[in-house]
């Protein structure tokens, strides 16, 4: 399956109160690597043929914060090709090396055109295999 | 157990290019909802005897899209007490009347002292019984 | 010059590290001002007749923190209606009585039509004078 | 005067329901910049020694829309060295040639040491210088 690696840093608009990784944010860099993963194989998120991607699921676990300024890895790999939904997984680590895991999720998402599922395009499915 | 109900709007600030709820966006209502929960029951985030509560594990289910400037209604409820967490439980309807289901989920957080899981404070535990 | 009052609080997503409002957050209750100010007259910033609003110039002062749950009072009052401009000026009260000044701006919003800015419409014009 | 240039894109979370960037989040990015500057002269955001700045005036003007998944570049300057007082001052370029330039604006920052306005410490001004 499709898969790529983003480098990011904790920045100051993404860290809460509590000087860390502000939960909510996390999601804006799942879906950031959803079209930077899309964008890899050569499909536009922004030039769709008619197609749109409602979230139908996400979630994520925590394992350890990620104070403000914090350099990290995140990866995301196609999870699931469904009949016409997608599911991306994400690990996100808190080393270059890849070995400290400090969250891992998920975000599924339907294939829907003219405001019905559809399925997925072949060449969209061929993409990201 | 403890449960509340906030009435909110989808703010310009909420939406995305669709024109519909940004799903990042709704797990800030959730910490308000959490926060505005604590509030209700005469416990305040924001002076906590020491306690903190990094989340653990959120998930989200979406049912309906709910486009700009649409009002919803949060119900909050405590879902779980375990022994060093406790669970919230969101849903978010698309109507005062709370019959659409616009979507549904979870916020689960970890009680912290000294940088340690500890018990949730007893007095806690039976403001959110 | 029509002007309202809305009433919010520093919610957890809205600081930041520091504790205190994150500033760029002001600009979303900037922006749901202008859309309550608009709702407050009978406009709907969601069913806007084919007008679009870019906003052209935004700035703000900051005179005390507003720290992490704090109440607040924005005052929105329509502050210039040019040709084809509108500018809303802002009053950020850290209190209920609105003495003690937290924060003051602007956002200036052109009124632009199939492209190309266009005279405030008169229905809209006469509604916030 | 110090300056560097980041090059960025507006993501999906940085877009408005009008499909382009949403003003708020130009912010984010004027605070990523001022991070990276000092960053970029051996000053830590994070790191800094006793050291705060909170925000006292920010403002911009947008000449052109950046739409979603637009890319560009940031250039950031320090623009004043006051006394107590630092301000950067920021274009947003349409283009990698730095020809367009979709926006501009500033971000005055006060030095603060323990709860007052301080002097910018000889070594950070003359990093900035």
């Amino acid at each position: 399956m499709a898969s790529i690696e983003l480098r990011r840093r904790i920045r100051w608009a993404d860290a809460d109160a509590a000087g860390r990784l502000h939960f909510p944010r996390i999601f804006e860099y799942f879906e950031e690597g959803e079209g930077e993963l899309l964008r890899s194989v050569g499909f536009s998120m922004f030039d769709r043929g008619g197609y749109d991607f409602p979230r139908k699921h996400v979630d994520a676990v925590f394992h350890r914060a990620l104070p403000l300024d914090a350099p990290f890895v995140m990866r995301v790999t196609v999870g699931k090709l469904g009949n016409t939904s997608i599911r991306y997984d994400y690990q996100v680590f808190a080393d270059e090396g890849c070995s400290q895991l400090a969250l891992e999720g998920s975000m599924t998402v339907v294939v829907v055109k003219e405001g019905k599922p559809a399925p997925i395009p072949d060449k969209l499915r061929e993409l990201l295999s």
